[in-house]
């Protein structure tokens, strides 16, 4: 069996893509393969891989941000039965692994820089981490950032990844920032992560193609990063949906000392979700969790220039609802009638 | 039994410290104590403290890096069994669990600034979050550092910390700069954390007090983070022995083209390490892991200045061998007779 070193080599350790490299002073020079090849990178432009000074392999990574900018951090871990099913392929977890954290910089605005990766084997499975790694990385490739530094080791499966990203000062998306008469948006559609973890339980029955669809909400969510930094200076508040809806709206409602009222009717969702009855399909949409779509507000007169951040950025928004002074979140259908909300937001020790 | 965000704020959230606060853009105000009130502070002076811009409960951290610093990333993960035993109380894990993260910061040279702590529990145990998170604070507010952001969720125990620092750009001591000639040198003492570990494990018979100093050593090692930033621009190479001596021995020569020659009889050990029979006491000193000093190299023409860094910092440090241009680690006696290593550093899939 290979050791832990030879496993990082193997599947986590590349060259440094598209970027000028100079000798780390007092190095020998630089060799781009080895494992743990000190692999410094001169600063010259101002994509995501530029921003790595030195990558895996030293005891800490190197990163520049660039004059003006704030770091922004996020970190998720995953298990195995909480956050993922053992059902998912292992590039499909590569993927959605970062992609939850990709998530949470596309809810503040920032620009993806690097990211680390710990990761707890119960063996060193050759055949499962070139799969993880290469959904890893081809998300990572799409959002042109690195992995820049980790760790490995034997335990229960566990993915724990810490991104970095940079936004200009002042300028993130924050929780707090949501005022009565701000409208409510959602992007993408919501509710299909949710159906195919109910499909998955035996809740519910869906032909081969639609549970395919609805699966890949699941296992493949993508991160909306070029959203959440066209809504930089629209949108007064911002978050990505991972509890759910209500969950997540909680959040911003205690965070911006404001209420909301949702309109359950004009929720986005897919055909999938749209044919499954109503009680499921508004759980699904209030309290599914898992979407990583991004959940905003906006004053009013920014509408139509909200419209436009989505079509810039290829993403469908929609406005489903507005911030009101009265605390509270009130849930109502297309016609203004209460609709019954039984469920909590997921929480991980429940 | 209390839900995970009332978790994360009874154990993990405080009040920012020492900092001038400031409302965030839009927030309605800020409550210090509140669940992930959005903490934002003014950004006056070079503390770590004063770093963080957003600390816990938003969808990111925001931290501000120093102009003409780089910033320096570190990530550990923990595992029952493997990096830590059942035995260690709750406190102490806290405070190994960033005593291990920082002792990577200390080996680049870096200010440590603050960090992410990701944590899966069989169970939200109160006592055991209460006595966690005691250790864990008193030895961020030692080195003035903020937990910025993090996760906790339901899982086997599981402790991954990122650790974030700065280094004026292009100062990070590396592994990769040890030239032939170089003196090479430790801080502290070697060897105890492993004689613990073997009392743990009773293949050794250790009188109670001599125990109970080996067992601190093991469980509460000390970063060495002030001595890491006086050998900024002195030392060569560095690194952080946590995989025993051999073993970190070679990723400094193999980072760095060179070879060595380490007199065992100049490591330094304490008194209850040296009382041990020789085998298993050159194991601890050569094999032992878990150690935390700092192996670095320098130029024989620094040697005054390396002893005055360390009495600066307050650690001793010792000259115990030296770089040679032919590759390969020689292990000698203090009259150069060749000394057996025949262990394998530290695995954590073996």
């Amino acid at each position: 069996m290979p050791g832990e070193f030879e496993l990082i080599a193997r599947h986590f350790t590349r060259p440094v893509r598209r970027a000028a490299l100079e000798s780390a002073p007092g190095a020998q020079g630089v060799a781009l393969a080895k494992l743990g090849g000190a692999q410094r990178v001169a600063l010259e432009n101002v994509g995501g891989a530029q921003h790595v000074a030195l990558g895996v392999g030293d005891d800490c990574a190197l990163l520049n941000v660039a004059p003006g900018m704030q770091l922004a951090i996020s970190c998720d871990m995953l298990i195995e039965g909480r956050h993922f099913l053992s059902t998912v392929p292992p590039e499909r977890l590569g993927h959605k692994a970062l992609a939850v954290n990709l998530s949470d910089l596309a809810a503040c605005g920032a620009e993806p820089l690097a990211f680390t990766l710990a990761l707890a084997l119960p063996r060193a499975d050759d055949n499962f981490l070139a799969a993880f790694a290469r959904g890893l990385y081809a998300l990572a490739d799409a959002h042109d950032i690195e992995l820049v530094g980790g760790d490995t080791t034997a335990g229960p499966l566990n993915i724990c990844i810490t991104v970095f990203g940079q936004v200009p000062a002042g300028q993130a998306l924050l929780r707090s920032g949501a005022r009565a008469g701000d409208q409510l948006w959602v992007s993408g559609t919501l509710g299909d992560a949710r159906l195919a973890l109910e499909a998955f339980r035996g809740k519910v029955s869906l032909p081969g193609a639609v549970f395919e669809t609805v699966r890949q909400a699941m296992e493949l969510p993508q991160p909306r990063v070029a959203l959440g930094r066209a809504l930089r200076g629209l949108a007064t508040s911002a978050i990505d949906l991972s509890d759910g809806l209500l969950g997540d709206m909680a959040h911003v409602l205690r965070h911006s000392g404001v209420g909301a009222r949702v309109n359950v009717d004009a929720l986005p969702r897919s055909a999938a979700l749209a044919a499954i009855p109503l009680p499921l399909q508004h759980e699904c949409l209030l309290a599914g969790g898992d979407e990583y779509e991004l959940l905003f507000t906006a004053p009013a007169s920014a509408h139509a220039a909200v419209l436009a951040a989505g079509s810039a950025a290829g993403v469908a928004v929609h406005c489903c609802g507005q911030i009101e002074a009265a605390p509270g979140l009130r849930v109502v259908d297309g016609i203004g009638r209460d609709v019954a909300t039984p469920w909590h937001a997921f929480d991980h020790f429940l």
